[in-house]
């Protein structure tokens, strides 16, 4: 029990870290100025557990009664400022942390919706939400169009993830087994999407006027 | 009493449908994949309740009690996709659809409001906000400037309907009969600055630097 | 004690205004009409309170208890529509009343916070989303990359005057003397770094595929 949550938290710790780093990606290509890379990277990581703790009412919201997340996603953010250079080396290693993160965020947001007692589709909502809107957040803080609604399998797998652990979970497999088999299923879902350019269908719509 | 209460869930159902399929097709203008149909839909259908429970302190927010909503919205956005080559024929039905549930919102917002007794200004900006933003968070999404303060009347639609149905019941004019008349001088309202192009006046500025 | 919260008030209340007018103009490059501008308006001076309010769990939401705000607000942002051909002749005016607003709501950021016994990170970042979270609000409304978070000293001028309030705060100082040291230390950095175009380093980051 204790260990399982370890590793989960250290999961955790890596992945905001992770998440925080895409934030200041992001905001670089804003130019925008070291506060603003600090301030994208902590709501990269955190805006979506906070959207999740305010759409569920589950206040106080989770990072404000742990300071070292703030610390951890601003100095991530402004870390990356120095090493951006280098970054096209990490590429694969960035995208795994950034599965990994994404994973570990759909399920401990399915989580937080269980213990709160919500029904089922509001806990699924919670797993999509704890687990893309960061990056959603993200893009509209940088004017453009969220990444994760138009390229290759993302915020899917997190709906895909929340509903094989809610479903293992269901089926009252064992709760180390069942993060073992969403984290390895997810993962190879979305690497391998990253691999093939799996997508889901594209709407492309050319607008009228009346489509307001 | 229950009669009324059908109706207007039956309106609101309706407009709840409409609304997401206006932000299906905002998605298939950005080339979203599925899931952005989907979520956006969702958001422009519930956004806006959303929105103003939040504000209100509202908990638990409205859909989370209401799993079928989060259907409904979803399937509507999807369906959208499908049907969208024919929808220029529906355009007057759409745009009569999307009028009903502007004034619906507005009127259910209001009602919200009144339960946890704000006061008469908060209670129409209550009902402003059911009735507007989520076409404001459909717009912000797909990263345009919100129609809704742009073009013709229409979020001022929301604010006259807000008025005059608080009026009325101030009068202590019979619910049924203020549901009528808030409903037909709304849409008449609405439909008429649709034809013949009512709108406020604009604001057109022209910046220096110091408008930061 | 009363005489420094009349002043307060009166600061409060001239941001508030200040604020609003920041928010009608951006308005007004995006020719948004009357009900687009009454909104900005409201949004940009009330909008980071709000944003504070909810993150903190602060219900019910300061504005709706003082509907006097609300009116202030629109109508200070319909006023700007009338005077906003002569307002390049108020710039400098406008420019310290903002920088006044920015540290005013970063002090009753903090204070609200600290009233609700929140750890010292959070009360910064309270202090900081009340500074500076109305006008990003603007920004993301009007589709643009927000300001605060790019130009010269803004929103660092508010991480600044937080730290210098609580540091003060805790070594004991006089309120009086507490808030008249951080509103000379924060109108002082924010008027020069306006004058001699100080900017924290800015990051500029060219975008590979990965960074998504």
């Amino acid at each position: 029990m204790t260990q399982r949550f370890c590793v989960l938290t250290y999961v955790y710790l890596i992945a905001i870290a992770a998440e925080a780093m895409s934030g200041a990606l992001a905001a670089g290509r804003r130019n925008m100025d070291m506060f603003g890379v600090g301030l994208i990277a902590f709501l990269t990581a955190l805006g979506g557990g906070t959207v999740r703790d305010i759409l569920l009412g589950n206040f106080p919201v989770t990072w404000t009664q742990h300071p070292a997340y703030i610390y951890l996603t601003i100095c991530a953010g402004l870390f990356t400022m120095l090493i951006a250079r280098f970054m096209h080396h990490l590429h694969r290693l960035f995208l795994l942390l950034d599965a990994m993160g994404l994973i570990a965020f759909t399920v401990i947001g399915c989580n937080v919706a269980l213990q709160l007692d919500y029904s089922l589709p509001v806990v699924v909502m919670a797993g999509i939400t704890t687990g893309i809107f960061g990056g959603i957040l993200r893009d509209i803080l940088c004017n453009r169009t969220p990444l994760v609604l138009c390229q290759e399998l993302y915020a899917s797998v997190s709906l895909l993830v929340a509903l094989l652990y809610l479903g293992l979970r269901h089926l009252g497999v064992d709760e180390d087994i069942n993060l073992l088999a969403s984290f390895a299923a997810g993962l190879s879902l979305r690497l391998a999407a990253i691999h093939w350019s799996w997508s889901l269908p594209v709407f492309s719509y050319e607008p009228g006027r009346w489509d307001s």
